[in-house]
């Protein structure tokens, strides 16, 4: 895993988020995109060679929505970049890690991802992503 | 912010934490570490130029421990590492932040550290901190 690309907060609304995290950063957000397989739109914010990624549900059935009702606005998952997300796919499943999808597959801000269950991540949502080569 | 210094993440056991994130990194934590005065033991992996700290709570009334008991384990906080903690502290009180220690204080890692109610920022428990020169 080459560094920490970005940790995923959990907003309930995205507009008085950026405000609070452009107050916090000194820096407003970059991007904002919509991910509609997952029923979110995400904001982003650099922070040197890191990212901080929003995260607003879109849909009462989106898993935002649902992390927000049972535990509250937060920090929701960390995301990991990686080189080659197949082969630490199949490491991390040799290694007795649950993944949450068998193929990689699109998030936002043109990724590869994978999420492995945090059940088996000591409560820690962890994504595996990489970029996608144009 | 010049980037994540650290995400801290509360285990109840670190023996079996370190055992799983040296699974999860492919490699091992390169440090453990008390901090009396915060009661708890560390252990730091490093991810490129980030680091994923572990938490375990050395007494019952530490604040890892509440938390794992109100929220099971899992991410703890952010870490930000910052150039002169003393005027970031300032410029986020005026911001409206509320600090939760009034002057820097030592850390883990050799840190001064300041940690930010998270009820002032979105239910993320945001730590600044800045490297003691020797």
């Amino acid at each position: 895993m080459v560094r920490i690309e970005h940790i995923g907060i959990a907003v309930k609304e995205l507009d008085k988020a950026n405000e609070l995290f452009t107050r916090l950063f000194g820096e407003q957000q970059y991007k904002e995109e919509t991910v509609e397989s997952e029923h979110v739109t995400t904001s982003f914010f650099k922070v040197g060679p890191n990212k901080i990624e929003l995260l607003e549900a879109n849909a009462a059935d989106s898993a935002i929505s649902k992390y927000i009702g049972k535990r509250g606005e937060g920090i929701h998952h960390i995301a990991f970049e990686v080189d080659d997300i197949e082969a630490e796919m199949k490491r991390l499943a040799r290694e007795g890690f649950q993944l949450l999808n068998e193929k990689p597959k699109k998030g936002a801000d043109n990724k590869l991802v994978c999420f492995l269950h945090p059940k088996t991540t000591n409560g820690v949502l962890v994504e595996l992503c990489q970029e996608i080569k144009s």
